[in-house]
């Protein structure tokens, strides 16, 4: 039984949200965001509601980590440029937020975000700072490299890459191919580059 | 009465035009977007239904243009480069994503199109490209200025600048200040010049 009280650690951990994740999928898919309870999925992942909650503190947390993208994020393989690693960022962001289930919460989010701003809070801390930390690894790699002659701000460089995916698919509905992808990247990273190398902002 | 029949022209139908998106944004403020109905607006603009449908095939057609923008959207004025240009037009894209109807119809729209692709297409064909009408208008600009070697999609412009601040607002809840919109403003120019300056894509 997940919830036992064995000393097992970290594994034991994972387990459960493996358990808990899966369980919210097969829920989102079955009978989509707004009909997903914390109960039903606490009854079909086998665990107490307490241990989904000492996870995600709402239903909105739990749908979008089951949807998008957990807190066990990790930037991309060093690809040797700013370019490549914006690509391969950009590539990642475009399956997380593509994948039907993600196109299925992230709309309902947003208009809960719209009536709880403690909800967009609470996303920004937990979330968005797993994010915008990739970010940060990608803008460091680009300093060490020589790319960068300034630190950028990886808020700044995350609003840029991820904003023009966000929006083709969520305010057009539209899927974006690698090659514009690779365009987007490619522009981004120019122009961080062309602006760190430039007088400092403000 | 403004369907007597009177050949007036384009005064009348601004006129008519006017009456309806001023009743269906009072009727947003009122009751929000999932309670507005064509027939409350009709009857509060004081014209009948079919002159609504000649101008807006849709209810969420009618409230994006109540809320974010109508048809008649124009370039902002030229600001002698392209950086200037597209800072004001990420000043205009902010104020008209960020104003509370549009902040409120927005993600309700977003929910709507996943429900309907045939909703997306017919945003994309009639705002969308307006949209990218002023993208491409200030890409001429910038080619005429010779800032840019090689024409650029604008549709990929849009992408960048718009994708940003949509995305601060809608899946962040952050409006962005004037600063921030001037860096944005700054890096995408940066790597259009970069990009347009260099080999062409694909």
């Amino acid at each position: 039984m997940p919830d036992s009280g064995q000393q097992l650690g970290r594994p034991r951990d994972s387990h459960i949200d493996h358990a808990v994740l899966a369980a919210a999928r097969g829920l989102l898919a079955e009978v989509g965001y707004s009909r997903v309870t914390m109960d039903a999925t606490a009854a079909r992942a086998g665990v107490g509601k307490a241990a989904i909650y000492r996870r995600f503190g709402s239903k909105a947390e739990l749908l979008f980590a089951a949807s998008v993208h957990d807190m066990s994020i990790e930037p991309p393989p060093d690809t040797g440029s700013l370019r490549g690693d914006l690509h391969a960022l950009a590539r990642l962001i475009h399956e997380r937020l593509g994948n039907p289930l993600a196109r299925q919460v992230t709309p309902a989010l947003m208009a809960e975000m719209v009536r709880s701003p403690e909800l967009a809070a609470r996303l920004q801390q937990t979330f968005v700072a797993q994010q915008r930390a990739d970010f940060a690894a990608l803008l460091e790699r680009a300093e060490r490299r020589g790319e960068l002659p300034r630190p950028l701000d990886p808020a700044l460089a995350h609003l840029l890459l991820s904003g023009p995916v966000f929006m083709a698919l969520f305010a057009f509905q539209d899927p974006v191919d690698d090659t514009v992808l690779g365009e987007i990247a490619s522009v981004i990273a120019a122009g961080l580059v062309a602006r760190s190398a430039g007088p400092a902002p403000g």
